[in-house]
């Protein structure tokens, strides 16, 4: 058996997320069906991580392992393969003991605005918000994120992890034109936690919350700001010590 | 009768241009369909100008007239009754000698493209370019598109039009993140014309071409680049003198 990592992107608009559910379209299982018909043989991937129902990636990361023969030109094969809206970009041999999950250092997540006072179909990709929002607010407040914090107030009621505590290691807020792009670094995230992070960014902007600091100290769900749609979320890049992209 | 302007937002990804026609799916057709149900008759629309197959608007206009009553809460009813992907954004009762295609005065149009060696699926309304081009060289050379032209050389070959003369007040090239945005103002835009200046300007910037004040005096079709995919471009606005939106 070889192990190979692959460094894929998608546009999540039309999956019901990355892992496989019965009877869905997910990323996941598309290819895996692209993938079987290159080996001859079911291959399991084995991803960075999920991402939810119409969540996009960058670069995303999975692995998987097959005793059979590694094709040339497996990118350009698998891609004639695939829908248009999933594109290997590359793909290499990895380490037998590498885990595209498990040996994560770093993962960086973007989330997309647009102040309108309209929705615009051609940023679909991107949440509308209010032109009047306090983006020097918003870059306040947000630095507080920095560290190691227990993020429960930023995790979705329904999870089971037990340990909440991550290390942001940057953000910004990036504005250009009507745009607004929100970027995290993290050495993980909690189920859901870029989509709370971001509507309780949101609510600071508008003057509805005031204090980071004191919002990350409650470790309440409830003093957040709310999950905002999956449709502004990228999952843009995932770093690993041991493999380079 | 009385007579209205909209202005309205697609992306064009779905439709076969603005222009209504028989069997296929056009922005202008669905919007008529829209109308019809809400005034109970046909109603005609007359855009500030076409836009091919492909191509997005984020402020077409266009204008429409009626002898019924204008209800109240146009926008929203007529945004119920249409796809996701065309918003009406506004509209307004205008004078009786309006027409939205002879009274413009100014369009804006932007292209949109991204510097990588991949595909990817998420940026679908730009072009793919490379990253190795030179910017600081497109945004010389385009300089020398600004003012009154014989744009022959960027305008399709199978055009009717006799004059070819267009004034462009003003053009931009701007650079964010791996994005690059042509954003070019115009009073008046040739069949493709915007498609072919993209095209030569990327050849300016691979080294492929070099003087464009050579490539416009010319008047030669042959001259100038190719006309690049539909999918990067944006009507982003179009101007009136009599008219504000």
């Amino acid at each position: 058996m070889k192990k190979y990592a692959i460094k894929f992107s998608y546009d999540g608009k039309n999956y019901s997320g990355w892992q496989e559910q019965k009877n869905k379209t997910t990323v996941q299982s598309v290819m895996e069906i692209a993938l079987a018909k290159i080996f001859g043989e079911k291959v399991k991937l084995y991803a960075s991580g999920r991402t939810d129902a119409g969540v996009s990636a960058l670069g995303q990361v999975a692995h998987f392992s097959t005793g059979k023969e590694f094709p040339r030109g497996f990118v350009g094969y698998i891609n004639s393969l695939l829908p248009e809206d999933i594109r290997v970009l590359k793909g290499q041999m990895v380490d037998d003991q590498f885990h595209a999950r498990y040996d994560v250092s770093k993962k960086t997540y973007v989330y997309k605005m647009y102040c309108s006072d309209y929705d615009i179909p051609l940023y679909g990709n991107a949440l509308r918000i209010p032109s009047k929002i306090d983006v020097k607010k918003m870059r306040e407040e947000m630095k507080e994120l920095e560290g190691d914090h227990d993020f429960s107030a930023f995790c979705a009621s329904d999870t089971e992890v037990m340990d909440k505590t991550r290390t942001i290691y940057s953000v910004s807020l990036r504005k250009s034109g009507e745009f607004l792009e929100f970027s995290v670094t993290g050495n993980g995230f909690l189920y859901n936690m870029v989509r709370i992070l971001v509507g309780t960014l949101i609510d600071i902007g508008m003057g509805k919350k005031s204090n980071m600091a004191q919002i990350i100290a409650s470790k309440d769900r409830k003093m957040a700001g709310k999950t905002v749609s999956a449709k502004g979320l990228v999952l843009k890049n995932v770093e690993y010590d041991k493999v380079k992209f």
